[in-house]
């Protein structure tokens, strides 16, 4: 049983050396490293794109270049192009997140496919996808650059990939149940010594309410222990001098 | 049924005003409006941020400045820090997605709260926090800017808006974090009072464990207003007879 390879980013004819570098550096944050341009407007390599790549120049030194989408796919078994325009699709329009799911379902290699900065993918490019993948963005204002669209999709691909889990920090478990019932009888005790259980008909009810409180809190044993200290300094008040 | 409040976000410290403008751009592209400043580098209005929001005008013009966390954040009742250090940590852990599904079911309002450009959240403003947020990233190649930090989160809330589940709003809430504080400022005047800070020099990380323990106890006001009197009723020890 093998992962599937991972997908390629395609970027046709991509305008600004800049935001090439900042896909790769958004590519490279998700473990994605396979940049194909098309026709990029400025030529390839541009001086650009290093500087804003912030260190993934690895992604922009394995990048490739191709004179068409056809051309740059020619492998790939499944084509997703990247748009909002939805008029006259014909093709599943899909979300970052159940393209990642498909991705990493499928044998065979597959594509994203931004358009460029201002104009987006042409219906000829589109024409080529399997599917349509559109990012759901509020619809007053959708204004994704190129760069935050290529993060959305890696980091969507990566979260399904076993090495992006966050790691689990140490924590310290809540105390033994008997420690918890242990403070709460120090509380009962300096609280009966100070009267505060006043009228008497109302303490069930205010037990109950500092159970609630105690219990709800998820104490460690050392924070129980801390609480236990600070009960007995409140009561004891200033340190006898001497 | 109502659905739970949108999120703030909180930027700590910002050093750019274009950063600010994109955060504030990343933001309205998910439906978030909502931006809070804390202490910003160079001021508010920052005339370099209108122009890097692309649009997003309106939160920009509805950002409200603070000089500390604690008072950006005094209406908040669930806190989440963003960081990627984890030395020390005794918070859990979320992804955005994790979160972005607890902010959805919890009542009251939560808070994502975002570093400074170069060195991300200081100590003592984790401390303030119930949760830390985590993008989980390549361990190779974690480069994530503000902007981005802010899209992922503000991408995977807007998610499950359509799918969010009502909040349980028959919970109380915990209390607004100004509640928090002025508890916080209880226990210390009572401990100072009680010579409880000794040796000196271990007075910083007593006061961050305290800090923890009440944090991360997630009491309603009632149990904070319960928790003054006890404070007060044991300093104060038996009523006097007469």
């Amino acid at each position: 049983m093998t992962a599937a390879p991972h997908p390629v980013i395609v970027l046709v004819r991509p305008q600004l050396g800049e935001n090439i570098g900042k896909a790769a550096r958004a590519m490279l944050n998700f473990g994605l490293t396979e940049m194909r341009l098309v026709a990029p407007r400025d030529g390839w390599p541009n001086p650009h794109a290093g500087p804003a790549a912030s260190g993934a120049d690895v992604v922009l030194a394995n990048a490739t270049v191709h004179g068409s989408l056809a051309d740059a796919v020619a492998d790939c078994t499944h084509i997703y192009a990247t748009t909002v325009r939805k008029r006259g699709v014909t093709k599943p329009v899909v979300t970052p997140e159940t393209a990642a799911g498909e991705i990493h379902a499928r044998a065979g290699r597959s594509a994203l496919v931004f358009g460029p900065e201002r104009s987006g993918l042409e219906t000829d490019d589109v024409a080529l996808a399997h599917s349509i993948l559109t990012v759901p963005i509020n619809p007053e204002f959708g204004s994704l650059n190129l760069a935050q669209a290529v993060i959305l999709c890696a980091y969507e691909w990566s979260k399904s990939v076993e090495l992006a889990s966050p790691p689990a920090t140490e924590l310290d478990p809540p105390a033994p149940h008997a420690e918890l019932e242990t403070l709460i009888a120090h509380f009962v005790r300096k609280l009966e010594t100070a009267e505060y259980f006043d009228p008497p008909e109302r303490t069930p009810a205010t037990l109950r309410t500092l159970r609630g409180a105690l219990t709800k809190a998820g104490w460690t044993s050392a924070d129980i222990k801390m609480m236990h200290g600070i009960l007995t300094a409140i009561e004891r008040g200033p340190r006898p001098k001497g």
